[in-house]
């Protein structure tokens, strides 16, 4: 359906033109970019790309529900607000931001444990159906510590991050020499390299909040989560943010097993 | 055989940039554009160019005829002049001039709904082998109505659209804030986007006018069609300009099943 | 192994550049382009780079010998010169140029019936392996006489064209209103576009001259031509300069059939 | 891992950069190009570009071990110096600049028979995992001389170069009229084109220092290596320098033979 003419943004390359435009030369690359010399990159586009409908016809959808449902609860459209770590470098406004956007529309926010204004922060921004997505750096009391406090503020599942055992490579950044600021800030990359499968199984042992995996690239892995009663896997290569030459998340997904589906 | 070099036009090449010359941007877009960001467009042309013929050699081709037929008439060529709603936005006479040209090269002509000067106003224009093509935006009475007038005129087919249940969305119009003035008189959009099944069922039993399905994409579709007693199955992705990121025409004819051939 | 830095040319960019200096450009399109859009022609030089060697190793390659054979004559590399027709537009030598390079290289020349200085002029010109192709334009006798001809002036082998019975349409020549002479002069292609297996049935039942089809392009040609009692199969698209979309003459020797590799 | 901004070369394009800077036309262009039209250096590059890792998730890689073994030698990482002719047209060092490289970061050294400062003055540069790569350009005696002088110069291991039978020719070098001086000076190729399997067998019945084949491209070389008791096979297409047309290494190890593994 097209879009109004009187709304400013009629096409995605129009409020791309308008973000590059805003922002920074460093936090654009960081934007755009991606680990090592893009390769993952450029395959996740290529697999995008390759999509094809089949189109049917003559099915009477002149009422059609684009609703969706994650964890149980009804969604305005099956699409879910991705967690952006230092989403504060391209608005101010950081997390809570995006709170407020996700209210607003009726899609789901998953929000990145290092960004601003952080878990509280965030909560307070807006009544919105909110997970929180965790970089585990710290102990096994640190991580129930967060979560705690997720539940405490009303997120309605809790994610960890599990495709981030070594920090990225990023060849766009080298070459200008950007020193991304969060980067310099952070600690306790030993215990996220060190993540395991035993901390899936405390996990699920200690807690009931629905837990999340996000960064499942293989079938074997998904596998493995679902006999660790892991309820939701997010499969992803991290935008090909993180690993280089990985394959696309749609080769990936192509893989013949059956029996990793979503236990959403 | 190479055309003689009289004619004003030698390759297609040098027709394509005539009509450029003589067309306004919008007029111009909209004719070589397609829907979104024109990956079916782009998929057609592949499709195309990666036809290839198996020469047999030494068959006697001194007399070739070219003729073909189509609802159990011949045609000069296997060809036929496809549907273009609007047509008079790159040639004022419209419908009437292709019922001419049909009628002076010998080939059949589908004339769209969507286009002047109309069913009766290029019924009238040209003695020639014609066919309307209906978007559907009024209720049974209002196709039937449509249906009586194309026999009165002497349409020998009456066809269906059933590949535009929703209008397409032209991020290269959009881009150039183009406001097609035909979309903005038109109407009726709800009898489309409802068509089903059971309007081409009762079609079916209401008239005996060959009946033709344009805008088929799968298999499956094809072989309802059969089922329903259709006439003549028009595999289209209507040129890329409907739907996007659809198969091409030729994925889908590569299909394996061959129980769907028209029944023409 | 290197040429010596001596020589004019050193690599075939070299020798196309002067060439392209040498000649007008009606010639050279004529010389480097193709049928239609020329799309074989690409497919035939993409099929040419996916050739790929398998090397093996410590075989003693010290004595290496490059030698051929063809229709049982040793010859030095298992090159032939092939056919040009209009020769004499790059050479003002035409036939007996490319004649006395075949005689003085030690490789078999076909010479096409469509060039200077002709059958007689040409066998003239030099003591070399040298085999007549024939552009069938008239009649039985007509080629019989070709035949005698072509036996009393020292051909090896007579070959009939196959691939031409329609004249190709060259977009290139057309877009720049290019009218080859050559073509202007020529007749009798009602002869061409009538060949049949007939044909070639009468000529292996008239004449003990080995015979070659020149523009074989499937295994079921190839093995009716074995059928046929053909001594050589030519396996070809012209190049891509006769027959446009056709497959490239490496998909289609890679056809899953042996029957048909050549009775030399 | 990111490396640290005070390096002075970050990413590989910045290395490239400086040697471009470095180096005259000719070595730079031998460094860079490949055989004749370089068709198999641009499939090497396609095949490294191919390669898609499949990560798993969630196995504690805090302590992570990146060393390797080659002939029961533990090495930093699995990663060799390949052998280099004419390397002092890179540095003025040649192969003892290599060699010092190979002692201070702890990864072997193969050194090639024709580069400076030769067998000896390497031997003496530096106390490294080395390995002696022989062009065989002498007789029997020939050989048996360097094999002693390798051993008593603490070579680890003996190189057999037997995919260079012939010297490539370079479209790169030949169309700036480039001449290697180093070739220039060379001498003894029939022993080279000559080698057989005969000479790898009386190796192994005349020597028991290791003996590695390098530049083996199929798997039925690979055998006949294993069946003469070769303890090191060198997969390798000469980095598209030797033979031009070959399938990229990458093609050649993905066939289906499992039966050449590596002797090491």
């Amino acid at each position: 359906m097209a879009a109004s003419m009187e709304e400013k943004f009629q096409t995605l390359q129009e409020i791309v033109k308008a973000a590059r435009q805003n922002l920074a030369p460093g936090p654009w690359d960081y934007l755009v970019g991606g680990a090592e010399t893009e390769t993952t990159l450029k395959r996740n586009r290529q697999a995008l790309d390759s999509i094809a409908f089949r189109p049917r016809v003559l099915r009477d959808v002149s009422k059609v529900d684009c609703t969706g449902s994650l964890l149980a609860r009804r969604i305005r459209i099956p699409v879910m607000l991705a967690p952006i770590g230092s989403i504060e470098s391209f608005d101010v406004g950081g997390g809570a931001a995006a709170a407020k956007a996700s209210a607003e529309f009726g899609v789901p926010q998953m929000l990145s444990s290092v960004c601003n204004p952080g878990l509280e922060g965030t909560a307070a921004a807006a009544d919105n159906f909110r997970i929180f997505q965790l970089y585990v750096r710290g102990d096994d009391a640190w991580v129930d510590d967060h979560v705690k406090r997720a539940r405490d503020h009303g997120y309605a599942a809790f994610c960890l991050t599990v495709d981030t055992a070594v920090y990225s490579r990023r060849e766009r950044d080298l070459a200008k020499r950007f020193v991304k600021p969060w980067r310099v800030r952070a600690g306790g990359f030993d215990y996220q390299a060190a993540l395991s499968w035993d901390h899936v199984k405390r996990f699920k042992d200690t807690h009931d909040i629905p837990l999340i995996l996000k960064g499942i690239a293989t079938t074997e892995d998904a596998a493995l989560a679902c006999d660790h009663g892991v309820d939701v896997i997010y499969v992803s290569n991290h935008g090909g943010r993180q690993c280089a030459r990985s394959r696309s998340w749609r080769t990936r997904s192509a893989s013949p097993s059956a029996s990793w589906a979503p236990a959403a």
